[in-house]
């Protein structure tokens, strides 16, 4: 999906297919191979990454500059802290916002409720949300009684990998209703036997919710939309330098 | 403060007290310098720096061995992520849960309110909060009726910067509440023509709260105790190599 949304906007894909057992320093050789190729722009490790390779120092190793998934801890640390600019914004967080901010959904000073806290989408949309001067609550699987506080919410960003756990009775009339769960669930009738469904009961949210994005079709479009904005703007920013 | 501490517990402080006008470059040398001397373990620049100095870049130049405030974007940003450790965790944040777990109060679970969104405290002690697996809400200086959540907090932690906007009749009973603000108010009744209060009307919080932190006296001093921590626990990581 990624390779074929940058062939259709003209960004050159470059695949490099390592094998499951490759060493993790010979993953981390081809990352400091990319950051030095100056006709590479953005590096994207595809994860989860095998168990033998330790995620945190291969993803470490990117360079900042090229970071499009936005998920090295300085880029994190900026986009937590008041006042700092990271290079690049983690791709979903970011497609929820703009989701939100092309929806007409004023985000100031609203009630923001976060499920999930995954360092790919709860944590960094809840810094988001933060930034933009939302009330932001973060609910988790610690949290006692969910539902009451997404009940109060002006927006919901459900990022916790439970399908259907949002009921319609959990969502505030009105509500924007953001979808970030993408959960396989069986089903006899589909020649995979299986269905994609969101964390969001969506035929009951439906009749709630002011907005909510489907699953599929929803925000993991928006995904890659961002990751090519993001490659677009490290590229401009290298151009410009 | 700072210095007498060290003085107590037997870590040599070294002040290095330089010119108001000092030029930024000059200053990120005396870091580096610092950076650079094996016999320091810990650099601290009082903030605030006068205006003519970018604040974030003199901080970025901080080794972040050496980082013991740990407000380096790459410490903030391995405070945000699960599964990160930074080096350093930020002193009053860190002596914030240090007092809840001293005091016996579970964080697991809880409902926990930060009041302020500042990157010295806010936004470090809400990410530390919800690594303790409690549910975080943000309120700040855009929020709509703080009071209704704060009320609903079984753990407060006001940094707000804003004297005694915290009444008692905010406060959930038996809340445990750690009042971080230190706000100098005019009092003809003293000499000095002020006083140091809280974010909290401390008076009625005692009256409602579980435990309440004074101030001052109360987050101040453990703020101190953790710099010396962290200090000591980056001598140990040098010496340990």
């Amino acid at each position: 999906m990624k390779r074929k949304a940058c062939c259709e906007v003209g960004i050159k894909s470059i695949d490099i297919d390592l094998p499951e057992q490759v060493p993790e320093a010979e993953l981390i050789a081809k990352v400091h191979e990319l950051n030095a190729d100056p006709n590479v722009h953005g590096i994207l490790v595809q994860l989860p990454l095998p168990k033998h390779i330790n995620e945190e120092k291969v993803l470490t190793e990117i360079s900042i500059d090229k970071d499009v998934d936005g998920f090295h801890p300085l880029n994190i640390g900026k986009l937590a802290m008041k006042g700092r600019e990271p290079l690049f914004l983690p791709c979903t967080p970011k497609g929820c916002i703009e989701l939100l901010k092309r929806s007409g959904i004023s985000i100031k000073g609203k009630r923001a409720v976060v499920v999930g806290r995954s360092n790919i989408v709860g944590l960094p949309v809840s810094l988001l949300l933060l930034k933009e001067d939302a009330t932001v609550t973060v609910v988790h699987s610690r949290t006692e009684e969910p539902e009451s506080m997404i009940r109060e919410a002006d927006i919901v960003i459900a990022a916790a990998g439970q399908p259907m756990m949002i009921k319609g009775s959990w969502i505030k009339s009105g509500a924007a209703v953001i979808d970030v769960g993408t959960n396989a669930v069986d089903d006899a009738t589909r020649k995979s036997g299986y269905r994609l469904v969101g964390d969001v009961d969506f035929d009951q949210a439906c009749k709630v919710a002011g907005w909510v994005t489907p699953v599929p079709g929803g925000v993991g479009p928006m995904t890659v939309a961002m990751l090519l904005k993001n490659t677009l703007e490290g590229a401009k920013r290298v151009i410009g330098q």
